[in-house]
């Protein structure tokens, strides 16, 4: 059974989680066969911003939002800000755009004409003019470059290219300033991408300087990766910047985080958990930033996002429950069961009500998936957001 | 060296070696990120059909196009064959397309409602009056419904449903019709896809009857699956319709069939070759239908399904060249390198010379890659298709 | 929060629920790399008996234990068969072996040499014997055969050869017999297993009549598979006829049962309890025979196989727990986050003092790892054992 | 066609490579399941260094033997080099064994118990006075550390141990040797290796300074990883230290190299190439080690390993023929199709001839298989190599 002691730390520590949600979540989004579209679905940042916002009124742990350029271009930055900040939240990490421009079809950081790496380079430059209306102080980078045939291009030539690219960016940012950089292992392209997996994206960062971190996508890995190992070696190096948090059987299928393995959302949080990187950091710098990306394809996205943050707190309520005394001293005993088992034991429990506690003590409805249900909010944006275009990944 | 014998005995077959192309490789394709158009893209049937008898123009050996059903859909389905005929090609099999409609959000044949069952079973009728129109005799039916969560729906329910409504499909048939059922073991859905692999898409077709046979795409499979044991055994049961003949590193990627795995495609000829399957079934039934399906998403479309089209065609050469002899008297002894080195004697054959030789003596010129690019045609399509709309998955 | 009336009828499958164990698993296994023993290892096949009857002793569920031949060949199965039944357990499936004799290096029931071949056979003639003896009725069949190399056999011959060897075997059953065909994707042949995968177990299966049945080993696919579809899948064909459970993170692991992924197992024993074939068929017939087959290479034997038992409980509990009318309604609605809920709700709840209530009910203590770890037996084993080879596969 | 002087460059290039042969492909190997063994097996080192020899007197370019410690102990090291060197090889990098002690069941660098560490440790420093008595310069230390279960042992502090310990191995190198850091996805342990992947290893190489270097074993990865962007990345960064060459399609397979994926090894021998590395570096230090390590499990020993550096001659051979002008205009101008087949037309060419006047020119028969078989040398060894136990893993 759960001791009092470490269920009142969870509790402390549950109340200081933050996870920050994608703007994006809250248009369309799809597969290359087909988009769905849904009523109700925002059509510009505002209507996003204030979708996200109502996850935050139910869950009380997501207060920011990460917004993705163009796609969230506006006119008045700070103005949108003051509209989040009256929503009750804030925004997140800014996301540059490197694949949807006709220029992009070869590369874009890594492409070998100059110019159209300059194109990409001057895109981050407008990425930072939007941290600082926003304050922000995450630039994420998702290089969607790569190539589909072998011989396409000089693999060797790209990473110099992107080398020098990356370096231009960095060289952008103010002090308090992060870059982020994210891997993938495949999609857009099929033969090799330019930042496949976390080594490359190390190799970057130590390059590049201290304001430089990695990013991981759950989603972007080969078949039977550990990705918790990655996340406790990128803890050790210090150089994990954040999450981009979702769930796959397959590809990158951008699934509910989650949803298709939580032993696995478990085993991560307790990487997380077991190197106390919970938070930010003691030492007031940045710590790592709890993001979602995902896309729901098929069901609707407020209730989406809601039931992502919600497998996000069961997972670090878990996490948070593991009898640690227990664990350690099996391990350094070689008790191989017991110490997977003060492991499981965790799992297995029923973190449902401890959250629902959590909830409660806030204010707020112990089940927010039902109480969004409940809420009658769905029907009211059906209603309310009548002709306009829905915002998708296009727009 | 390959004895002046076998050397004929290839040729004789690979003169009566037919792939069938796509339409739709003709029109853009890209991924959920982008779809880059490019210019002298066609905008229509026509146009897709002209672009693929550009094809066989050049190689000889791509005799039909298949179409795409709503893509290809046209007024005068009569005309559209002769317009073909004109060309030099004749229509080959229709697809159907069970993934555009809103109402297939959560499946078409599979779905829980008798009415979106009901329309996608009668999309078909309306492929059977193309197949009259056009003398096509292969119906292919890929069925992209799956979920993205475990216990969305009821897994036995939707092969229940399935089984009736693709038992409604094969009564449309005419006699000397076929219907080709297609497996994919993921996309567009990431949980369970309903037809997922081989072993389910025999399920149906032994319940169908004997016009029901497999599809095989190359790229719809797990990881480190092998294809050519799947080739195998289809022709051992006697159920191996066809293939969608493509190449991947990661997922569906769709690339250059022979361009990710050469050796890979020769073992699946291999197999072709063994079991006698190359070209129409010696009863004068329908044997094995080669189709590429492809999508040149950064390639120019022409060159890239000319490419596609040598590339089977090297391999095939190679799979026609092998000391069956020398390899089966090693098989049976047992010898194990002694019989893997008789099939990679052949595959490490340069056949070039061979299909230069090919070409020539049917008038064409020996490099066809070559040829075309001399040809001047791609710019005569830029400077001819201004204006309109450039076909792509979504018409 | 679960109903009374399912909590209730839980309790009654849980209590009819029987799980095999492998005499093997008390044995000494590891990798090629190295096998590690530990003191108090089971020398013989009476004491493998002993230590599956603790299991059963301490679990309740677990009466059986599949024997091994000639691992656990003795002079006289029926004196063995008289010592499980004072042990408290019986003799389950017989499993035979193709892959230890040097004449099967490449391969028993394919091997090109009928005389090898016959072998082969008789083999199981050998253990249809046992199976009269000891009163098996499961002929459990893993075919090891494969090829390392391209070429290196004919793949279609040696499909031919395993189907005339198959029929040779099954002529040898008794009405009341099974024989259940097991398919693996790779290993300990690395190019082409001659049972890949469950298509080709259920051609195989079909060819030879109702007695024969797939059996599902869950470590035996290719990375991604979706395997509770599988299991769906032989049920609608009535053709399963029995598990080898384990877990998986790589190839095959043989690793304790839900370990690696405790939401596949559930997902799994959720189309099980969904298609009511929990128990033994309701005509009588055989139905699935839940067997476990796995490795303890660094773990103690006993324990690990309580804990796998274990495992296998609390996901089936998880499964009968499933509302299943909110489950239906919500799949026929199209309700995809709150049919996802009704499963994951399930999976959510805590059952181990459902299943602690289940044993207490019978006599038993609530937590059997403990129990067993507190009664001192593996001490006393240890003590006991001294001298003698340890088993292992080698014998 | 091949120009002339390309042609000429190649065969100088392909003379100047060497392949270094592991002793222990010339003793038994085989899976869990079963090692099988074949007349004329090596029994000891000497042995084993004889039939190497014999791979080095039909090829040319195989001039050095890696030793395995203990496999290959002997009480004289001097006289083990002085054998070698008459039978016209030198003896090529030690290879450690942390996988066969009782004690390592648990881990041996990472061993939460000190002692077992310092045991661990201490095997290095016996290994390095193998160096020393035999010349060798190249440590190789593969990691089979890790764990099955997850909580079984402390990820992180397995890192620190490991990163201790690997310190004090590099502190008894002299300054001409290296140590070569190998790692490998999963096997012998199948939850988490401590080892995993070449950013884990690269990081371990960071930190200990430029003797570090990273090996990559081409059967190590996850399925899709794409292997020659890793060869290039390590390259690049300076820490590509040596290749464990062999195939898989599957697992770590370790098949002949080249036998399952020969455009693999033909993309990998491209990027050396490409990056001038096929030689020892032009600075005079030690360049990329290019080992086999591969397991003969049903082939012939000595043919399998001269059909194995055939295999990597062939690929050389093929990356040495591309027309690396018309490959980087082509790039250079985005001609996608172009550039890619500007590649496989090198891969399209028969090199088989080109080999053969390399080996004729060196005074070797042209072709080493047919050689080797006909020279009766293996049914010498058969006739010679009577009692005596066969060298496998174990010794």
């Amino acid at each position: 059974m759960t001791s009092p002691d470490r269920r009142a730390r969870a509790l402390d520590a549950l109340r200081a989680q933050t996870i920050e949600l994608p703007s994006w979540a809250f248009g369309n989004s799809g597969t290359r066969f087909k988009v769905f579209g849904a009523p109700g679905v925002a059509r510009d940042p505002w209507e996003k911003i204030a979708d996200a916002a109502q996850v935050h009124r139910y869950t009380g742990v997501a207060p920011r939002v990460s917004l993705h350029i163009p796609w969230d271009r506006v006119e008045d930055y700070a103005a949108l800000g003051a509209f989040a900040a009256e929503q009750g939240v804030a925004i997140g990490a800014i996301n540059s755009n490197l694949f949807q421009d006709d220029e992009y079809r070869l590369g874009s950081l890594t492409h070998a004409d100059r110019a159209v790496r300059d194109r990409a380079i001057a895109h981050h430059a407008e990425c930072v003019e939007v941290m600082r209306a926003t304050g922000s102080t995450d630039l994420k980078l998702w290089l969607p470059d790569g190539t589909n045939y072998a011989g396409q291009d000089d693999l060797r030539a790209r990473q110099d290219r992107l080398a020098d690219s990356l370096q231009q960016i960095y060289a952008l940012l103010d002090p308090e300033h992060r870059l982020l950089v994210e891997y993938k292992i495949y999609e857009p392209y099929f033969y090799a991408m330019d930042i496949p997996d976390w080594g490359t994206s190390l190799v970057h960062c130590l390059a590049l300087g201290d304001q430089a971190q990695v990013v991981l996508d759950t989603g972007h890995h080969a078949p039977s990766t550990n990705i918790e190992f990655i996340v406790m070696q990128l803890l050790r190096v210090g150089r994990l910047g954040a999450f981009d948090f979702n769930s796959r059987n397959y590809g990158d299928d951008d699934l509910i985080v989650g949803a298709a393995d939580p032993f696995q959302l478990f085993r991560i949080m307790n990487e997380i958990v077991e190197a106390d990187a919970l938070g930010r950091a003691g030492d007031g710098t940045a710590g790592v930033n709890f993001m979602l990306d995902q896309c729901h394809n098929i069901e609707p996205k407020i209730p989406g996002q809601i039931r992502s943050v919600t497998n996000v707190q069961e997972a670090t309520a878990k996490a948070l429950l593991v009898d640690r005394d227990a664990l350690h001293t099996a391990q350094q005993a070689g008790d191989v069961l017991g110490a997977h088992a003060a492991l499981t034991d965790a799992f297995a429990t029923d973190v449902r009500p401890l959250l629902a506690e959590l909830r409660e003590s806030a204010g707020l409805h112990p089940d927010p998936n039902a109480a969004y249900a409940a809420s009658g909010h769905q029907d009211q944006l059906a209603a309310d957001r009548v002709g306009g275009t829905q915002a998708s990944w296009g727009a």
